[in-house]
């Protein structure tokens, strides 16, 4: 029994925020898949765990967290890595959980359902999120043009939250080149210790489900 | 010159969120207004206030805050009114305002504007809304089912934050006696001594502007 169990699948960009962290931190956890496209999140066994019916759930001792702003903040600290070290520094970085949850993960993760998972093609619909994603990709690009971290001088929870959905840009349609602040900031994410892709981490991506020809 | 500045309009149920906690703590504030319908937000200096480019902005002193989620944590600090009790508290809290701006909000807001500001009428787009703002309804009702406020027993922020836009039913097209939870909850909201109305608490309101006859 680890530490940790995280509610997660593959394809979460949510889940994928806070298995990142755990790893990064190098944390004692393990994934409880949850079938997310055959439904289990809209279950009645699943909204008597999260009433919101969203994915991630992070179980620790007696503590059951949901919402991954919350989590990180936890987690960053238990641990004290990726928070913030004054007052100040920990609303900067609460500021832009906000922002991510709200403008550019919310836009990026229903973007990319439709196109990508539910396969519905350019409708009025993806071409509306589809704006409101770019905007906010502009947003995070002009931030990180002359910086290495959304906040402060270290990778924080900003940043791994931030990160969530972006590294899947084929999925989505979306060339980094076109934000060069963007790109080169996911390379230096990369780079961190202990830094894994999203299929890698977490249970539930066909690929790792089938062995390869 | 009063303690607090908020930049602010009276449409924008965020900045209503940050002018109602405010209010309701009884502090010295004053409104700045700002010119949202004829896009003061997306002006270079307006951005050089908040580069993300939203309402509200909150200014204390040296302190320049931007996002409603922090300026209400922020206030609650400040003031030991509508915060939390203990840490596990805080947790739930934050989580139910990470879910607002994420859910809730983001979907009433944008149809809202949509239907009542832009009048675009009914399109793929504000049906994609409204079906995404009726389930986040539906999960505060039922939080609201068998309690008076959304975390603890008090009012907290969480409250604050989540009713932002819920004081305009007329201007989404919603009864809410078709969600009695939140019917109830409103009106306990509005009995908090020092309540006011959105359009009556912030510049910008053409009833406010042109005296009726």
């Amino acid at each position: 029994m680890s530490e940790y169990t995280l509610y997660c699948f593959a394809q979460s960009g949510n889940a994928y925020k806070t298995a990142l962290m755990l790893e990064l931190c190098k944390l004692d956890w393990q994934a409880k898949f949850v079938d997310f496209f055959n439904g289990e999140a809209r279950s009645p066994d699943y909204r008597a765990i999260n009433e919101m019916g969203e994915v991630p759930v992070l179980l620790h001792g007696d503590a059951r967290l949901t919402q991954t702003g919350v989590i990180l903040d936890y987690l960053a600290g238990m641990t004290g890595r990726f928070g913030a070290k004054t007052p100040e520094e920990g609303r900067e970085i609460l500021r832009w959980l906000f922002w991510d949850n709200h403008k550019l993960t919310s836009y990026t993760a229903t973007y990319r359902f439709l196109i990508n998972f539910a396969q519905t093609g350019t409708t009025p619909v993806t071409q509306f999120l589809e704006q409101r994603m770019r905007t906010a990709f502009k947003v995070l690009d002009e931030r990180l043009e002359d910086r290495d971290w959304i906040v402060g001088t270290n990778a924080s929870i900003a940043d791994i939250s931030a990160c969530g959905y972006l590294f899947w840009p084929d999925e989505f349609g979306v060339d980094w080149r076109d934000y060069p602040g963007i790109g080169a900031w996911l390379e230096r994410i990369k780079a961190i210790d202990g830094w894994r892709a999203p299929y890698d981490l977490m249970p539930g991506h066909a690929d790792l489900e089938q062995p390869r020809d």
